[in-house]
């Protein structure tokens, strides 16, 4: 294992460390480094609250600020936060309209959230994201995985809850973008957890595996690396025959985290060609590393219908850490 | 050689294209795919005009933009643009004020800048960057190589050139920000250029390659890979020897392009903490895959002195695909 790392126990509180020095002008840490959380609160808006394993940087913690979270829960690498993390920033963020948890749909997270939820008093409602068409079950999960459809939702209720939208009213539209959102990816390599010292799975030199998770959990299908074209063609075909609607859309490719920006634009220009052909129209798009996998190289892309609502609030300011425009 | 491409002849044009679609409303490519350069230029302000080998996204092409370049001319991988190109790019965004060439210290790289200009009858000057503390002359250049540095230079010369500072003056500003500036690179893993299909060098599992070039190029030393703290400390005390003064600083921690977040945050952390015992203040951060090698693991430490010009000009508004903020 080749880490930039002093020990495999100080990682994340080094790198926490780190984060919140590098951004001190947009985030602080909580005691015990239990969450980060915005810098100013705004109060009367409903507290947007997330949080996960880490090692899928700049999700959640990057996506902390005006416009998005006000508070995201670290946890171990791969591990769910606890439910004193996670009822430690809503209490911490709630000025009194409210908490809404965004959680990927993880066993372990959704468990947390909920005991955090039952822990606290305050009026709380749950998003869960369940975008990856891969897989209908997993190891992890009952239903879909939530991937990198997370941060889409994160954006577009986050900007909604700045504008003063009720509690109700914000579940009911993160399970709207949700409902209209897809993703899909590729691993071309392994990810290694620190803890574990060594590659989480093993894929030949000239394999992918097709359909990956972002912990690195099997897909659908181990097979021989294809061109470009040929995979961008599955992820998208399989993205579009799930959504079995046509208009207009938000393309998003992550990079998992070891995979050059040259191989992430080159795949948006083959996937927005081939989304043309389904009837899908690429009017917004993000590319780059959002929703990681440590070290692992490959990306997933995102699908997310656009109506005029949607449109609007993505495009609305937000200031984050990794995630900034408008303002 | 794992990569999602559809050929090696054809990575540099489908990436571009990709890029110009994703960010059509900032940038837009030149005929013949020579340059890529801003929607819209500023009348009477110098045009800033930079480019070099492909293969370090963002540097060149995500620095067009508001605050920085006007254009940037993207070479093959690892390899320079022709003057060709070079002179496109300048008669396509002087507007009379004149074109300051932004060059990172490369052999190829002076040289078809250096014809470019020959070639044009603009007014026109060159900024040379040489910010790598590694070594002092390498294969491919004459003193010391420019490395992340450029990004830096290029940010704090595009607020001033938008504040309508003159030809002259501009590349004063950008010889006076070189010269406060040091760089230096660490390597745990080769990047692999896709033409030549195989790894540009070979590191052992358990080593690392401390003062690499942004191409691969040797560094200082081939030697056991340390702790993160241990490289922080031979990066910093390189730069800060190098530098022999004290005082307020920009930090930059870059990544090569296969680095997790997490580490690149806990390279901050350590960096900044060291750089205090060398009376070196952080008081501005950047912490990112800014100027990269393709799929190399490892990452630089940037270093710039700031005065309250310096300071002020990284703190204008800028707006490009990899660079935004105040606007």
């Amino acid at each position: 294992m080749k880490k930039l790392i002093n020990g495999v126990g100080t990682i994340l509180t080094e790198s926490l460390d780190g984060f919140a020095a590098a951004h001190a002008g947009l985030v602080t840490l909580g005691p015990e480094r239990k969450y980060l959380r915005r810098v100013k609160l705004e109060p009367g808006k409903v507290a947007l609250v997330s949080g996960g394993g880490s090692g899928h940087e700049p999700l959640h913690i990057g996506f902390v600020g005006h416009g998005m979270l006000d508070a995201a829960c670290p946890g171990q690498v791969f591990t769910s936060p606890t439910p004193d993390q996670i009822f430690a920033a809503a209490e911490a963020t709630d000025t009194g309209a409210g908490v809404l948890f965004i959680v990927k749909n993880y066993e372990g997270d959704r468990m947390n959230f909920a005991m955090a939820r039952e822990l606290s008093g305050q009026e709380s409602e749950i998003v869960v994201i369940a975008d990856d068409v891969a897989v209908m079950n997993s190891p992890r999960t009952t239903g879909r995985r939530g991937v990198a459809g997370t941060m889409v939702v994160t954006k577009i209720v986050g900007a909604a809850a700045e504008r003063g939208m009720t509690l109700a009213a914000l579940k009911a539209l993160g399970e709207r973008v949700n409902g209209v959102t897809r993703s899909m990816g590729v691993a071309l390599t392994s990810c290694t957890v620190p803890a574990a010292g060594k590659p989480t799975f093993v894929v030949g030199g000239d394999e992918m595996e097709m359909g990956v998770g972002i912990h690195g959990e099997a897909g659908r299908q181990r097979m021989k690396l294809k061109t470009a074209d040929e995979i961008a063609g599955e992820l998208v075909n399989t993205i579009a025959g799930d959504l079995g609607a046509r208009g207009d859309a938000l393309l998003l490719v992550n990079g998992f985290g070891a995979t050059p920006a040259m191989e992430l634009y080159l795949m948006f220009n083959s996937a927005r060609t081939q989304l043309a052909r389904h009837g899908i129209t690429v009017r917004r798009a993000l590319v780059g590393n959002y929703v990681t996998s440590l070290d692992m190289a490959g990306c997933s892309i995102t699908v997310t219908l656009l109506d005029s609502q949607l449109e609007q609030l993505w495009d609305s300011a937000v200031l984050t850490p990794a995630l900034r425009w408008g303002v």
